[in-house]
């Protein structure tokens, strides 16, 4: 480059960074909130990404080989929204409707606008994304994509970014560029490091990345730390610019006070006029190579399929069901906890290592890759113990908002697990998933029913999770019969039914079992396997309270709130007359240790209990 | 110490070790399950420190000066179990009941046993609790008393131990001390790092840790590193201790595919005639110094008032409330996950910093931390927006298992913050909170209502969670209203209602408009504020669905799953008899960006909808 070529280089990135400086004002003002500070402190390094270093087609955001830009500090969203003007994908008008009803440009990124892959604003997500993303660059779709995350110090402090840290650098993921924006100030105050850029540096060096310490306000260290990073070889790269929240503006500059605040239009026209005047000026963005990732044909699905009879746990029909589909569609991949033995995730991992990722004790990153896998259009499976899903709750949730399709597996579920003991026993995992935005919620009771709902997992949309057991249960279905999600099975009826019984997993079994001793003493009572949580099958519920007296008795292994039984509730509550008679079993006191059956037992949802239950309830 | 006393000391640790080793092999083989190998390798490391280091009386549990001892891989309960019998606080016999019904030897440790103060077993909590209690030694009790905490090599995968490790740091808690019991072998296979023990040492330090690396089988060693880490002055101590899952017993010994597996009674056999011959001996452990730490005296409680007409955020009433138990009880602590100025905990952060612990954007720590202050007799506070509570959901869960006394408050629930959009919404804390045993969750409306319950919160055992509101609400309660937890207020009733709106929070001033407009249509309805969803005022309801038809509309700002209409169906399957007709009004939609007042509408929980469901209900 000459000195003439440098020179209006720099130019163009002072002229862009001062437009995205304008411009995050302006429409932080004209909302009347959002976050202008915080945007400002990263223009810069954003302004030389767009220009210089970023391939990315923003007529086609689903082309393959385009890079990922991904906001960890999801609250820099008008920055963002910036840049998007800048490249000409959004109008200066649209900007202005920043954060009204309707709008695309909403307070933090959402993929409501085309090219935000993920939600971020919970912060500590855009990198454990970003690093499932470089994963999938790498060993899935090997195309030569990178991935960029801005980060923001404060977020820093959350355990997350250290598993994505770490699991970047086990996967030598020399396709991840982390760029911090370290600007000192948090939401109400300074951060645990400040400006202790180095402290920052030697973290991550110690987990394995490459790190580079920069001045983020000056263009040369920039485009040097991003040339550099272009060309790391088997590990991240961090790069930790030191700016100034609020840079650009003398009375916003590293002052505290300022977070989260919009200029009022008096101060925002102080502001503008300390910024050279730019106009609504549109950047050339490269365009990524035409590469795409190699296809692979789908195979027709083979499922497993068990003889009626045999005892098998639901966890290991999961295990064989995801090695059934592994082979069928290329598309499918699986994460799991470092419990893949248990969870028996391990077959597909061991039939197809290249599209498995060991995700550790860290559930977190697990989930994020798996939003991540959806994002590059795989059919993610991540599975781990029911309770320890808990752990990774804020990404499921986010997950929604990001419109990620990801299918989770909690195994170990309910004090059936037995010996263990509480901590290992997902006894709100019904209640944590039902109250996720679009989500499924299965729960099978026999090995081929698991099968059939594991290979409808596949194809369905948004959060779908899938509890499972860890004893043993009896075959009770044909390998033929169908599970349609939002359905349930009749398993005993009658004419005189005098109560209906709704259980789910484990519990069918003990239904199955309160069935034929209620028989024995004259009482006849349907039994419906609501292996749908959610959607339920609220029909064959409605038809069977009309024919059974309005008496219904649930059992889950769950603790009494959100699971099973409130699903029913709520079931009735979508038609018009009075609800049922419903009696709730389930999980009410804190569980110890003790056999499978004997916790059944205590918790008071065995077949015994469960016929007490219906006893009282068709004689009160 | 002369050669004769160090080989003494040596016979002592090693005869210890080996009793160890023999105890945790023979009560899993008892059992017929546990984690015998991964008890194995950490022997030498608490034979050690168990005669020679922990100060601890066993017969006063609750000294306030007895060292803390967590085994954060708590799957090593057998090792802990074991040392428990060797220093005479549990009989022989007693450890072969591990994991049976009823036994208090659980499969892993809970506080159900007097010397257990927390739950573990949910991997990567241990620390994170250990850096709570190093903070109350230093800070609060200010006792020279130290937390041994030992970690497994697996969880060092958690982000929430980089929490901790941070935040230890940041501390600077000379006064704990980690145990990295580094086998080499998860639960799977290997670890991300293996038997590189100077990687792990290369991270703590880089955090701002001492870090030791010794073979975690040398007395020597382990005996200076224990030495050096009583040393330590400003900062925690990370030992890194390279040892052998399975060590003492030759086919166990850095073997796969033995994690959590007990040995048959022929393997136990042979694995014994390993151990050299050791006795059910009793060791000496030493007791503390006997200091207290100081005591200071209660005053009596002013809580805020506000008058009538005022506009006031729950969440400001929370803080002054707060603010106002700091000044009354010396006890109270707070925490907070650096949304303070959101949240107005730092309304007691600026009048009590003493008593004041900023936790960062670390939620999962700070969950940890107020665990940590219930067991050393605080009664903490801890608050960040609900949303992000979502990230400490495991935590919480475990804190009920550890029967931890804590007080959670989130913040800016509901898509009435407004603008912010979904990512900041806690739109699941409730079903999320309402399954966790033997929680509480309160709800208030208005400010007087909020310091009322805040003041309870203090006084009420378990998990309580309160949610408040980000917008401005009027007052409509009296300062000198009475709320006690478990109850309601009825704000309009007559002979004549029609109908029962049950509405708690934002949705109760929706529900009050509601009332007026379905009056000038005629229509005279029931007004419940359920401001305590767990429990809720079953009385309350039951009368209001005899008194109006049986017609419930309940409206709640949260996802339609585990909330508020869900409890209150609930609690209708507490009587007998069928249920009334319930139409449930909550958020149905993934909200945007708009105004507060456009979010309402637009999830269909403001007062118009509110008087159309009660109209389409009665009509139907």
């Amino acid at each position: 480059m000459t000195t003439t070529q440098a020179q209006t280089q720099v130019e163009q990135w002072t002229n862009l960074a001062q437009q995205l400086r304008v411009d995050s004002i302006r429409c932080t003002t004209a909302a009347g909130s959002g976050h202008p500070t915080s945007s400002l402190s990263a223009a810069d390094l954003m302004a030389v990404l767009l220009v210089s270093y970023l391939r990315y087609d923003f007529d086609n955001p689903h082309h393959p080989n385009n890079d990922h830009l991904i906001f960890s500090k999801g609250h820099a969203a008008p920055l963002l929204y910036a840049m998007y003007k800048a490249a000409g994908a959004i109008t200066d008008e649209e900007l202005l409707t920043l954060r009204k009803r309707g709008s695309r440009l909403e307070g933090h990124p959402t993929p409501v606008l085309p090219w935000v892959e993920v939600a971020t604003g919970s912060l500590g997500q855009g990198l454990p994304i970003g690093v499932g993303i470089a994963l999938a660059g790498k060993y899935l779709d090997k195309l030569p994509y990178r991935v960029w995350v801005l980060l923001g110090d404060s977020e820093m402090a959350e355990g997350s970014i250290w598993e994505a840290i770490e699991h970047a650098a086990h996967y030598k993921l020399d396709n991840l560029i982390g760029i911090l924006d370290c600007n000192r100030l948090g939401q109400r105050g300074e951060t645990m490091l400040g400006w202790n850029t180095a402290a920052y540096a030697e973290r991550a060096e110690a987990f394995g990345w490459r790190a580079l310490v920069i001045d983020g306000h000056n263009y040369e260290e920039i485009d040097r730390a991003y040339a550099q990073a272009m060309k790391a070889e088997g590990a991240p790269t961090l790069i930790i610019a030191r700016t100034m929240k609020g840079k650009g503006v003398s009375f916003l500059e590293n002052a505290e006070g300022w977070h989260g605040k919009a200029l009022s239009k008096e101060q925002e026209e102080k502001a503008l006029a300390e910024l050279p005047h730019v106009r609504s000026q549109i950047f050339t963005v490269q365009k990524p190579e035409n590469l795409q990732p190699a296809a692979a044909e789908r195979k027709p699905l083979e499922l497993p399929r068990y003889a009626s009879g045999q005892e098998v746990p639901t966890r290991k029909a999961y295990g064989d069901a995801l090695k059934a589909l592994g082979a069928a569609y290329p598309e499918v991949v699986a994460l799991d906890g470092e419990v893949s033995n248990s969870t028996y995730a391990e077959e597909f991992a061991k039939a197809y290592p290249e599209r498995y990722f060991e995700q550790y004790i860290a559930e977190q990153q697990m989930v994020a890759a798996a939003i991540a896998m959806s994002v590059r259009q795989r059919i993610p499976f991540a599975s781990t113990f029911a309770a320890f899903l808990t752990r990774a709750y804020d990404f499921i949730r986010m997950g929604a908002i990001s419109r990620a399709n990801i299918r989770l597996c909690g195994s170990h579920a309910g004090v059936s697990i037995g010996e263990d003991g509480p901590s290992q026993m997902g006894l709100e995992d019904l209640a944590m998933m039902r109250a996720v935005f679009g989500s499924t919620v299965l729960y099978p009771c026999d090995a081929n029913q698991t099968a059939k709902l594991v290979a409808q997992m596949a194809e369905h949309g948004g959060i779908v999770y899938l509890r499972t057991t860890r004893e043993k249960t009896p075959v009770i279905y044909s390998p033929d019969d169908e599970f349609p999600i939002g359905g349930s099975k009749v398993l005993r009826r009658s004419e005189n039914d005098q109560a209906t019984i709704v259980a789910a997993g484990i519990t069918v079994h003990e239904a199955l079992k309160a069935y034929e001793y209620l028989k024995s003493e004259g009482i006849l009572v349907r039994v419906i396997d609501a292996y749908s949580i959610k959607p339920i099958d609220e029909e064959t519920l409605f038809q069977a309270a009309d024919e059974t007296k309005q008496c219904i008795v649930t059992v889950e292994d769950h603790w009494p709130e959100g699971g099973l039984g409130e699903a029913v509730l709520e079931a009735f509550t979508q038609r018009a007359g009075p609800l049922p008679r419903v009696v709730k079993l389930a999980v009410q006191e804190m569980p110890g240790s003790a056999k499978p059956m004997e916790q059944l037992e205590e918790a008071g949802i065995d077949a015994h209990h469960i016929a007490q239950a219906v006893k009282a309830l068709i004689h009160r």
